[in-house]
């Protein structure tokens, strides 16, 4: 039986999971794969299989939020799942991480979601040996990376953006920054603590690939042909990984 | 400028905004609109704006979970929405509510959304007048409604519905259930609360009109014709609502 | 057997019960009470029955604060009590309140009474049914209420008004209420969210009246004749206000 | 000018203050005193002053529960008062206090009115040579005593007392003592430790001395005339420890 | 069996103990003693038993911080104490506190350990027995006393005291002492609320006795002799008091 | 000028620095070292600087708890340290690991230290290069490593041990570790969640290298020469992984 909200099964997902937070990317993310089958598009939650370098590789979609990614992953994991990789585009905090990884090694858990499942000591931390897959698979495309520690939060007009009604209510998103950075945080995202701490719970190897495209309340963003050219790489080094992740778990060496 | 998520401005959103969880059930929806004119389609997001008796209504979606729902009011009060419309589905907590509305009259905030924008003390409390509105609607509809409490949760898989993990970590719904029929909470759903406290918030006339298709941990459901005409139902009540409203508040009874 | 604090039981109880927090003040509401009976004055409890148009209504005190109100409502609600209304003089938080009702839709739970009943996500709200046939009454009486959201607090001299201790403290009041009107908070008081949540949770119809009778930290108040005007007018409305509801009851209308 | 809701000032109140927790009790125990003047009574407020042995002392009444007592200390603290002295019955946990003075040395927070003065890491402890005084006294009169801990609390139905409503919503009374007993908590009021933590705060020496005539849940209580007994055996040797206070105040002992 | 940490057991601890917190400064400490025998020195803990004036004493460590310190508390009540006293030096928060004795009645609960055992609500106070006993030998050897509030806390580097990160982090020290002060705070520790907590708990009397030899963040100390007097007038004092304790529980006055 | 309880500074402190928590290991653990210089023993922490395979090594102390292990950490810091590396013996959680490395990734924030430094969503997590250096480094010595989570946490006998004291009121560990094991936590400690979340605050590259000699609440141990074996394997591997990760940091590869 497909399972609720995604339509999946055991028989159409692979071992495999790459989670795009966008459904719409996961058509332009489907043409990585050789002979991409549709599994099924309900909801914010668009699935594709196919295949990359002769390996199985599921490719879908957590919409915006913890609460939805955590349907995606539950679902997935349900349907047979034991490798999971979010990727996506970041918010940077820092000056110099335009148009570089992100693959954060760790999260600060400010979202609801996860907190649903345990309480908020428990570390969202990701799986160190895929970490070192998706390292080592930047560099070889020539590529720089840094493993920070990305926060994750509910609110992305209360604490990540401004907007009219923050702005109405006085709230400060300046502070945040302010304070984040002094934390050594280099990324802000919507999903990430919720997928790394679920993850580790349900024991499915995760980990977040991130490529920065903008940085803090959108003061410098990559445009165009810049921002086409390093949403390819990201695309092309994530499914590279889990090859090279697959390699590696084949001739025994994880 | 069109906003950051949705795509919207103020030229092509209403003063009443109908907002629905799944993107999908917006292209159903806007076939109760006269000339509905597509408005954008991004990520979990499906806008169109067209009129219902005369009276300029936008739909749109807000994806699954408070996050993505807390950005999708704040885009459209961004561009001028006066009054917010959640529609939906939802997950009945009594016997006898399949097939009836519950129109909350507020909800129990086990949300981190809300969280990031007041303190948990704040009530989440619907608009009595439009409240009102919608209640009389129903009743002149031929329809049943309660005003219950709804209990909002960020966790599907961790407080609504069993799971793989859910079971093989020996979590229990039935207690939650119980507790929450205790408490003579009506209803359970993932962004009510978050919608009606920032509606207040913001000083947006917020309600939450849903039908009941489903009972706890879907041990009953509207399946079939039944539900179809239920859902129909919902959509030609809640339009008629607003329109009704909208006539009130013209000759300033409201 | 009577109860334990206000000496009350079932045959001295009406379906119908006025809360004053002056125990002093139900000599003067008895007034318009035909035929009050004396029940019991025990501590700052202070009890009548007696009929007004024919309808049955006890009128009784509960001291201030949550907890002496929290034992109120539990003793009238061991006695049979069904219907249960708040009436009292409360501090506005907008300018243009003074002389106005403010019949609260909600409140915000700061108090540690009801926190010992529910967990502080509940909404203290108010009975739907009963706020529309007060907002009724009141104009019909010819005067203005708002539905607005009430902030009820433990503390009047840590949190509503400043003391020679709260000055040596360094305490400020200001910041409170500052934050409080942005909120769109009305009205603060002492007793309303506990009587709201125990209402709701107990299954008793609840709701609060109030008539603005001074302005934050008291910097104008209704005075002298204008006062006993405002405070006549609140008794007569509220009164009115139940034989009202017990109309349309025994119609069936609600 | 008078206090807000006391009615008291400077030149009607003493430097010590006896609290009593039912205003009516201060009827009886205005007896004790030489020439008592009424001062006022107010709401649950009833204020006298005269004279013990020559010492002026004010008896007053602070309400139920920890909002009332709170402006009770604060009104007394701005017109003058030096030493607070709360007196009452109190429930007791141990199976051998009946008939025994329990003067507690701290208690348990678990209030809402002191936590809106200070954190509540913060120790309600009395004032020690207060309590030795007082200690003293009662062997003095022949009776005995405990330094204890009090637990004070918010909810009388909701955590010390079974009432209709705790028996609906299955609420077990027998769970809280059974833990606080194994705490060595010895006694359960409303009002200790919200006195004991302000007292602290503003340098108002404070103590408590009650007398148990009732164990938990009411399993057994004082009756009759050992009851009256055990009230005027509270009311003398309170006064006289505060007369002895005075005493040793003057000559340089404290 | 002796016990894991300190190695120790009912045949080497004697019924009261005297509690360092540095493990070299027993070392001085058993030089006031008859007879001491060394028990063990394992880790932090440094433990011996002799007599003072006939009375068993045992001497020991707690190293620095509540969870060292709860496990020798812990493993001395194994070992059958029935007195604990903790000695030492504090940071005084008044100015002229240098050279005195703080005697805490109680102290703020601000450490994670005591927090392990039970909830915060609970107050951190002394034995008023003992305390009594201290007060009075302290003036016997004509030096002056304050029976304060102590506030504890874990983090000497990020709320007592600066460090170079604290200066790269921000972190403002001046306003924690300001705020305690306004509490009325005495001194500051690190293990006191922990032993005064967990000894409340076992129905092991216990206090702290200390010196003030520093006040706060390091601005006055005392150095050289004087400070060496100090600390010889401090374990003379402390010992005494626990002949005298012993004394007057021998002949029934406690 | 050298640090107030450490007594290090710039010109005795190394770049890497080897943290134990027993004082009198540090005497062990120097005679790894060529050269050992004694740098001070104050309180319970005890510093020798050496070299090994020419690389400048510290060993020092934290003593038990967080707070002690807080002061070591800032104050090698405060001298220049870089790289941290915490050795010892862990308790293990699952049945396989007695004799085994446990590297943790991250740790369980149950402290209250770093709670005084970052709020508790914040992950206490390792360094992935060193991490990765470590586990190289077990494998060269032909013994196994996990990579898991600890748990760190404030009360040894209230949380991980029975104790007179735990059995006299009933306290339950056994739960705790159940519901540790569900959470995939592999060891249990009292300083490493503090370590890690203070190291990545600091810019300090930071783990933590244990190896299992006990088994959950005692029910299974190394002893003897396995023991002995053990902790001499664990030192080997420790200095050999700082030597390496020395070599490759010249040569540029981290």
């Amino acid at each position: 039986m497909s399972t609720l909200y995604l339509g999946v099964d055991a028989s159409t997902v692979a071992r495999y999971v790459l989670f795009s937070g966008d459904p719409w990317r996961v058509e332009v993310l489907k043409q990585y794969l050789d002979n991409p089958r549709k599994v099924a598009f309900q909801r914010e939650f668009n699935t594709y299989t196919g295949t990359y370098k002769g390996v199985e590789v599921t490719v879908t979609s957590t919409g915006i939020g913890a609460p939805s990614a955590a349907i995606a992953l539950e679902e997935m994991y349900e349907a047979g799942m034991e490798v999971a990789v979010r990727m996506g585009t970041v918010m940077g905090l820092q000056d110099d991480l335009l148009g570089k990884f992100i693959i954060p090694i760790a999260a600060m858990r400010r979202e609801g979601t996860s907190l649903s499942y345990v309480e908020e000591s428990y570390p969202a931390v990701a799986d160190v040996d895929l970490v070192n897959v998706m390292n080592e698979t930047v560099n070889l495309m020539g590529a720089e990376y840094v493993n920070g520690i990305n926060c994750t939060m509910d609110g992305f007009y209360s604490q990540m953006h401004d907007s009219r009604f923050s702005k109405e209510s006085g709230r400060d998103m300046a502070g945040t920054f302010e304070e984040l950075r002094r934390l050594r945080v280099t990324g802000i995202d919507m999903e990430s603590s919720c997928l790394l701490t679920l993850g580790r719970l349900m024991g499915v190897k995760t980990c977040i690939v991130t490529m920065t495209t903008v940085l803090e309340n959108l003061k410098e963003t990559l445009q165009g042909q810049a921002r086409k050219d390093a949403e390819d790489l990201l695309c092309r080094t994530v499914l590279e990984g889990i090859y090279r992740y697959d390699e590696r778990n084949k001739d025994g060496r994880l």
